[in-house]
């Protein structure tokens, strides 16, 4: 009976094991680094607790499923409800900030395409408890951190930061209503995603005031922090929200990644719970859709039956980002390849107890060790077996072993050395 | 809204996540060592793809969800179907032995008990392509290198080590017919588990001749490999199986594991998919399940559609693993607990950019470093702050700042030296 693997899903055969494992193993490094502790939940969750956030649309998204108990439960699309949820069934107990990271496999029941799996990995990180704005800078250098790591530049890559609460104070001043906010952000978080006139119909539909829509559009285009402070008023909540972003850029400068920043006021997040600096990662020629985002969110705990703490991180999934390295060339083949230090061989007459005494000795001082399964092998096999592995040397057991000595032939130059058994273990690098 | 987890799962906070990493990154250590290259495969796969090793039983104890069209998927129960199907995708491009290592998480859909709960994670390691008994003994190898290296001894575990071909084939010489063996088997696997009244009653129902069930119950309680040689007739069946298991056991002498091993004829593993050496390990002192099993199962592949090859591996879960550990002492508290190299905190007047500049120096050079959000925090708040955070040293910005000069605090000794800011960096260990 053959059998295939789900439309969506993805096999890791070794190959691609080693990337994933780059891939995340880098995250891991960084949070690490950043300050971050790692936590994780379960794989599903009860399916009420996912509507929280999103609302009843994300069911249409969700993979569902039942307990034995009759009760809906739905594999994670996301990991911030469980993140609430955790931190609130704690709240006393956990010392802050928190500052928390995670690595979870997420799952969408979305048609698959090109940097959209059904089931993928995320990096998440986040501090809670924190109301000032070093926090949110610092959950953007850490974004920025793992990327400079993996080798993109800000020639590759760039951090569009924008704030929800500054958006806010400016619609608010151009007379529109606090409860239409949420319908326009939808619109405006669009902008990069449709044709020009495609946007500005929409935004008409939000807005029919002709000259609202204008300046509403002016102010999205804005690029730099410099042209924003022209248009800011003194003494009114834009200046305030404005000194929150400039705090950030400042931070942000002093940790030296000024120059992967820019401020983009078009970015709003789709999402209705942000609610301050919001951010997203994108290829600086802008052909992906975005590597990462992240932004304040103080609502949430609350949201989610807790008390109102203050909250700011950020999500990156690991497809997008796999196909932008891949692009820059930054996954080297090097990281795809099993390697080995040491093969063990035997000549004729020999091999057996002798080498599995030392393919169990190499492993017990953490060297990675391997030998032929084949009794009989001849020498050139092994040698073969040894380069398909890519071993980094050989060790021969053959005559020489009479008299308790080796031989050990590196791989790479060809070179073979007689070295006593003895001092060839006390000799060796151990991990 | 107050929502709960599912019954079954586990939250990992910081310090449960600790203790999971400590368990998988051992896993993956000594698997890489010992010569195995990781793999992964998704977390649901078609419903029937279960089906077909376990039968129809196992739906019972699956998730099973569908997917938009339909399609009836199941969350892995194991790994071993996932294994049979990748390596059948590719089995002309895959060099042999095929030599692979997974640490998948699986979900069953049981009533969760001590050692047993719906979600969990399971060390698989798998030789495919090697008919020698030298895979098993290297499988067997592996498992022990695992456990020696946590620090069980042969006086904490035992690996029972038995041969479904040389019980067959004693079996067989008692005149049991070859049909009969699955159901036999079945029972047999339950020794270990009921009171011995019991055992015999539910043997005595498959076998009626009080005579060859005597001489089944005397088979399986042999305790040693020479009581075994004793009973097995020349030139039979049954000693070509006993030297297999000879080669087993010669083979992890020489590796130097030889006392954890003992020979157990009633270990048959329950599945009726296992065709050669099986094994399980224990406690020695009994009172927890089996912490792990495996053995040779050569007909799978062909079973899921592939070329008949030959193939042995083991797989071991977290759960009965770690409350062992637990038991034995064997997870020091100093595997929990978070770690900085140094927390950046500053005098009055001083903080902000400088602060931000040397934590960004030190996390560039692979040092995790913080510093308090808090910007008017005092120094003995921030030392608090160190310490919360387990700092093993802190770096004071202040008035020597302006000679270029930092104190470093060792926060172990509480020795405070005065640095030039320059000397500082140079003088950093780096990873």
């Amino acid at each position: 009976m053959k059998i295939s693997p789900v439309k969506g899903t993805r096999d890791f055969y070794p190959t691609d094991m080693a990337v994933r494992n780059f891939i995340v193993d880098g995250w891991k490094k960084v949070s690490l680094r950043n300050g971050f502790e790692e936590y994780d939940g379960p794989i599903f969750e009860y399916l009420k607790m996912f509507q929280i956030k999103s609302g009843d649309e994300i069911v249409e998204q969700l993979f569902s499923l039942t307990d034995r108990g009759g009760r809906d439960l739905a594999l994670r699309p996301e990991m911030t409800p469980t993140l609430a949820r955790m931190v609130n069934q704690r709240i006393n107990a956990l010392s802050r900030p928190i500052k928390w990271f995670s690595v979870p496999r997420l799952f969408r029941a979305e048609r698959p395409q090109k940097g959209r799996l059904r089931e993928f990995f995320q990096w998440n990180i986040d501090i809670i408890g924190v109301d000032q704005t070093t926090a949110d800078a610092e959950i953007i250098f850490t974004t920025i951190d793992y990327l400079r790591q993996t080798g993109l530049t800000p020639q590759d890559v760039k951090v569009r930061i924008s704030s929800r609460r500054l958006l806010a104070a400016v619609l608010k001043s151009y007379g529109i209503p606090a409860d239409q906010l949420d319908a326009l952000y939808a619109v405006l978080d669009k902008k990069a995603k449709l044709p020009i006139e495609t946007f500005e119909q929409m935004l008409s539909e939000q807005v029919p005031d002709r000259q609202t829509l204008d300046k509403i559009v002016t102010f999205i285009n804005i690029d730099s922090m410099s042209a924003l402070e022209d248009v800011i008023q003194a003494e009114s909540e834009e200046a305030a929200a404005f000194s929150e972003v400039k705090a950030v850029f400042a931070t942000l400068k002093a940790m030296g990644v000024g120059d992967y920043c820019i401020y983009d006021p078009s970015i709003v997040r789709g999402l209705a719970y942000y609610t301050g600096i919001v951010f997203e990662v994108h290829e600086a020629g802008g052909e992906l859709r975005a590597i990462c985002g992240g932004g304040r969110y103080d609502n949430l705990l609350r949201d989610f039956g807790g008390p109102a703490i203050s909250a700011t991180g950020m999500g990156m999934g690991d497809c997008v980002l796999e196909i932008l390295l891949r692009e820059k060339g930054l996954l080297g083949e090097s990281i795809a390849q099993k390697r080995l230090d040491y093969f063990v061989a035997f000549a004729e007459g020999y091999g057996g107890d002798t080498v599995y005494r030392i393919v169990a000795e190499l492993r017990s001082r953490g060297l990675s060790a391997a030998f032929s399964y084949k009794a009989k092998a001849g020498l050139s096999k092994q040698f073969k077996e040894a380069s398909a592995q890519n071993a980094g040397k050989c060790v021969i057991v053959g005559d020489e072993f009479k008299d308790h000595k080796l031989v050990v032939k590196d791989m790479t130059t060809g070179e073979q050395v007689l070295v006593d058994y003895d001092e060839f273990l006390s000799g060796l690098d151990t991990t």
